[in-house]
């Protein structure tokens, strides 16, 4: 059977995009850097994160994104759960993952499983930059954002109390969940 | 709002998959390596890769799976082409994606997007495996297996014909598409 020179000539359907290793950040050619979130937040919620959406937001017909992620030293994500799953995997330095009422050590090609539901942060508390992948499904509910008052129980174990009291959130507002939101969701 | 307690202390659904930089080729801890593909084919139809999914294939909440190919020196992949699409991310090594009627050079943390219906082929021409993500939906048709002479007009370029026809198999019989396909679908 024979493809159809409509189906063997088709361009491929999104530019290359070639990956510029020598620059710091880590960046992509045409893959533009979004900021981390867009629904209104303590400024303390979150620190030296960046987005980039390599997959899923322009037009190709897969139902998942794929999004890199990276944490300037010193810096976290938001302390948050929801109902749908991260598949997470460490591409650059060294991070920490609060992942439920457990802390892992996210390296190169490390993988991380965040399921349903699952309190998480990711935290880099080294000299250099943790970057890493994380893969959710195009379809998904909203975080829900937390304070360290949410989570008594984990405040209970020094080392997760260390990743979750982060900027001194403690006890600030929880931010209003309006628009669509964009962190690390 | 504080999460409950079923919620916050929930272990991870899935061990810590930890990835061990040390060997060759690519292992993770606790992840099969397994066959490129079950389908019946002809043995030159792929060649010196192998497959382990990382993600989508442990009772994850996700509705995407995320696999890691190797391919050897030498080594290629089936030629193909199906209504879904693959997300393609370099990790090692450097290969060549057919990819409709072009070839693009991945290297590490190179993208591809390889569009529905769009024929395509992954070669490592390079003295050193040459590995990929390769993320696709979960739910997903199976893949048309083509022969050189499926693709008439492509091989009229000589760059595309090169991988196009390895292994010798121009003119092979077309396997019979029976079972689950587990190939680079």
């Amino acid at each position: 059977m024979a493809a159809s020179p409509e189906t063997t000539q088709r361009p491929p359907l999104a530019p290359d995009h070639r990956f510029t290793p020598t620059t710091e950040p880590f960046r992509w050619e045409n893959i533009p850097v979004t900021a981390y979130q867009r629904t209104p937040a303590t400024a303390a919620d979150f620190a030296g994160i960046t987005r980039q959406t390599l997959f899923g937001q322009s037009g190709e017909t897969i139902g998942f994104e794929v999004r890199y992620f990276e944490i300037a030293p010193g810096g976290w994500s938001s302390l948050e759960c929801h109902g749908h799953a991260h598949a997470v995997i460490g591409l650059r330095g060294v991070g920490k993952v609060l992942l439920g009422d457990t802390v892992q050590t996210l390296r190169f090609l490390d993988l991380a499983y965040i399921g349903p539901n699952c309190v998480h942060r990711l935290v880099n508390d080294e000299p250099t930059p943790f970057g890493f992948l994380c893969i959710v499904d195009a379809k998904r509910d909203r975080p829900r954002r937390l304070r360290p008052a949410d989570v008594p129980d984990l405040l209970t174990n020094p080392a997760l109390a260390a990743l979750i009291q982060r900027g001194g959130v403690q006890g600030a507002p929880q931010p209003t969940q309006s628009g669509k939101t964009t962190s690390l969701d």
